[in-house]
């Protein structure tokens, strides 16, 4: 419901980009978990703007604070408030946009929808508003370790026309943050940085892919018809901002194969059954089957650059719009920590779920 | 929830492939409006297995009842109970199928998820519980049409490696319906009809892409972060039978362009605010903006095939498979239906949560 | 939601009292339940009009259908679907009702609401959409016997000024089904047997109170806040038509007493933390402490009566009217079991939460 | 859910009394509505203990700073986080709880539910709480007036056996804070002032019975089933701290009546229809029938006592239990504010949510 997610792990984000502060209640978080504002702070510095000359020059400190919901470092099984104060604000730096639609931002669709928005930056379409999913996820993946699933590592998989060659399910969290592009292939990686460079001096942008694999998912999770794992996980990833698309196991590719090539042949291994390939992407029938879920998603290019653009008014006239000031050419490597969250707070949610019927 | 969608108009599908009956309940659909058990069957007919000898010959009348929720033909505002009877059950052709996981299935998931399936057929998994997703999607095109939004046309735009070359939002309901194929453009429709011939005489299957296109959306549908437009409409193709990948706009594609190729410039059209392209494929934000939607699904080929696989037995057991009977060998031209069901369903939700904030 | 209650067992009535039928979908039920028609029909024969002198004389066979989620016998852990069929319809019984408001009945508030209204009979708003409810209360009962939940058993504590003496807790089944009244005490049951049989005679009608007792539930269900156990209870049961107020434990009374006599002292019995006495019926800040939970429902007094009253036509002119046909002087024997049912759902849906959490 | 109450107008409250902050999240709440910080402000002091010296003296300042969802002093549509920092903690005064089960309070049933509890204060069953649910009453509120519905005003109707005689209906606001007591009856106000101040001497407590009157709503507010507008005004009651009952209209009292004498008589006045008396408390089959709305709630006595009393200690041994420190002996006075938020919480939700139908 607009801005909860889950059913049972539900998370509510809340903040603009430019209001006070922003920030996450996590309410259905499972008692007498160690937590601390350290572990979440982590998981935030990964995704906090400026970490690398790559990213957007936006210095914010990004110190989690967390206001409820845990008691001498365990969660007590309340809801959980984590707040993030915006430091960085400067609206006077937005004060050019104040009465113009910016291409290919929500500038226009919320004006459209509420006759109201807070132009000093993108509101709740900001990246920024990720803070509070990201620190969410933080605890989404503890509650998954402490239930024995295994890690969720996305990485960098493409910019613009340039691919990592490895195998998804083969990357570690070590290589994805071996360099600023979160690529763990490092052919592919210097490409990418270099081809992020060359834009950002053209005052341009990329888009590309973020791959994200789930480790050692017990099958069972995910429900049939609305609730499928596939369709939730769609749900998350489409909800990030810029997200354009969606696969899960040989996605769009499959299309293009014939049945008897892309079913997954079962055989049991140590008492336990598995499939020789993994088209399905670790789900069948909305239900995870034990093996790695694999999901693609797709960023368009950046909808802020620096080149000079057609639009219109607030009043509806036609203008021109160069954007002066801060830049994110790419916003892939930073996009990798919000895939983990989205992943691991469906993830979780399902396996609470699950529990219940055990 | 499990076998739930939408917050105000509600829709639970119920029903196994192989039970009494499959059906759905739609709660919170506006009152007042005309509606009969002939306006739903015309959907429903188009979604029938049996309509072509392109798709399953498995033959079922798929007579709907309105049992509840409709007064002197029209809505009460109350839920509205619309069943249709298993007709063509045969469980003896399942027999085979009793101790053994059909690879690529959700036998497997199923049987691990609750220790229990139906194992006369799919289940819940079927294409068959879609039979209430159309029925539901019907009503709800109704509602949309009665507030003014145009229509929500899908069509079959890729079958294996065939590809329709039509502009999506050009294509009409005539075009889609003028042949067994739904593939508009005729040639390929030709080249896909060949081709699944092909592959059902060698008892193998086809995948494919359904394009949809909502035509006529007011700006304002969708709300801010999780409950984004497109995450809906994800959420909801996903959720469909073999459906492994989502688009909406540029996609997967836009991930290889720039930002400044990639934005959709604005202008004003008699006092409208529109934009020169539609990369966005219609929303922008989370949010529509006028522009004509456009969402693709990319569906993996029928597990179903003839050909001999290798399979385990539900006791772990390796064994070989060589399913007979009925074989559907390409559900494209059956997911048409199903997929603008899924579009008008969400649409249609977006639209009765937009009016209570006006 | 409208017709959705509880948020991992969840329950969608669906029908009018004349329209084709009446029924339930259960969503979330547990899989490899043993569960069959004959169980969830004597549930219904219990709610049924026309058991006794004592009630309503309309005769409704309510033969319970299960069309989904059951399969050998057990559930599947799927949507259940069951339908009972409206049989004893007779809309010219009512044809006199088209153009009345019936006082005290839902005619006006549904037409107020909605501009439309099934005037052939109460519509949603008849005790006849309980039918839905009684089956599904069948079904949670199940569950919760399953997981070594004691028994609910609701009766007759009070019709119009005659009381009963008996200690709730006491109360057993056969106590409550010796007798048409449901009252378990023996002297109560006479007069009030008396007192019915009287007002039938003069066409008035009757409310009173019924006190349900859930024996055995274990300390731990309910949630902090909004999802408190009373507060789910007192939704539930004030869900039920007629139904005008709620208690819990001491209730009403309670607030005539001071602090030291009212607080529950504790005290350990054979390693388990008791109360000496049970004024918070069952339940402390929203959880249940393990003492039996005592609740009770104010029903009024049945608004169909046959003595003549002012009222308007749904054109707003005065006019009176003596209804005829079948009337139902005192719904309280029939509320047992519907007040049992809601208790004991709401019940279940706690206890799936709390096995999530365990 | 948990902690969130309404489906259009969304209220997810967090924080315990003795962490960093108590607050809420309003998430629905409509656009371009004017909302300040001090209108917030102005219904927490109400609520606020130590207002007088009929109240607990705890000395909260209760500043409430709003930190996203306003922007220029209007609401955005996007989520309203409202924090109040917790400043007068002090944990020393519960060291002497850690170890001991207050009687009547929710230690053992949060320990019993989650392995942990927070026992420096009340944790989330503490009345603190209630500031979050206070400040979403008042945004509420003003939704409502925007609507041109009336005012939501409720009063202490009666203190252990004290009773108001006014007529609820005609109480006013400034009726209800011309004292400390909030009872609107200057006589009954007196007597209730001296027996507050009488048990405050004795260390014990009352219990008492708030009153609320929705004036101005219009019909068709509320859903069939179980969204009935009492049954969700029973739950939002229920749902704050020390509530043991509710009543709608006649109530408890209706139960002693017969139909003929309890039905509400219809007539018209200026073209709209009315009922001659208001037994159904504004509610017919769940929907608003235009009449002012009239609930009751039932509080105990405060748990809180200083006199001695016998209870458990968490290791299960028996103990005796004087708490010292503050003490508040009758919480209703306070209980008044928290009473119409919840009122105007549930009115503005089904007042969203009807405009969804129009």
């Amino acid at each position: 419901m607009a801005s909860t997610l889950g059913r049972l792990f539900r998370v509510q984000t809340w903040g603009e980009s430019h209001g006070g502060a922003v920030g996450v209640v996590v309410d259905g978080c499972p008692p007498r978990l160690e937590l601390s504002e350290t572990e979440i702070q982590s998981d935030l510095n990964r995704r906090r703007p400026g970490q690398s000359r790559l990213t957007t020059p936006r210095q914010e400190a990004d110190r989690a604070e967390i206001l409820s919901g845990v008691f001498e470092g365990r969660t007590l099984g309340t809801p959980i408030l984590i707040l993030v104060r915006n430091q960085d604000a400067r609206p006077e730096a937005y004060e050019e946009l104040k009465d113009v639609y910016r291409p290919s931002h929500a500038d226009y669709t919320y004006e459209a929808k509420y006759g109201i928005r807070n132009w000093q930056g993108g509101g709740r379409a900001s990246a920024r508003e990720t803070v509070g999913r990201v620190a969410a996820g933080a605890i989404a993946r503890k509650v998954l370790r402490t239930h024995g699933v295994g890690e969720v590592i996305a990485h960098v998989s493409q910019v613009h026309t340039i691919e990592s060659k490895l195998d998804p399910v083969s990357v570690s969290l070590e290589q994805v943050e071996a360099g600023p592009t979160r690529c763990p292939d490092p052919e592919a990686a210097r490409e990418i940085e270099h081809r992020i460079d060359e834009v950002r001096r053209q005052g341009d942008s990329l888009g590309g892919i973020v791959t994200c694999v789930a480790h050692g998912v017990p099958p069972g999770l995910g429900e049939p018809v609305f609730d499928k794992l596939e369709a939730d996980l769609a749900r998350g990833l489409l909800s990030l901002p810029a997200c354009k698309g969606f696969e899960i196991g040989s996605g769009f590719a499959g299309t293009r194969m014939t049945g008897s090539s892309h079913n997954d042949p079962f055989y049991t291994e140590d008492g336990t059954v598995r499939t020789r390939t993994n088209r399905s992407g670790g789900v069948q029938g909305g239900i995870s089957n034990g093996e790695p879920i694999v999901v693609r998603a797709a960023f368009k290019p950046t909808a802020t650059i620096h080149l000079e653009q057609e639009t219109v008014t607030t009043q509806g006239e036609a203008t021109r719009l160069s954007a002066s000031g801060r830049h994110d050419p790419c916003v892939l490597p930073r996009a990798v920590p919000m895939v983990e969250a989205m992943v691991a707070l469906v993830l979780c949610d399902h396996l609470l779920r699950q529990r219940a019927l055990a």
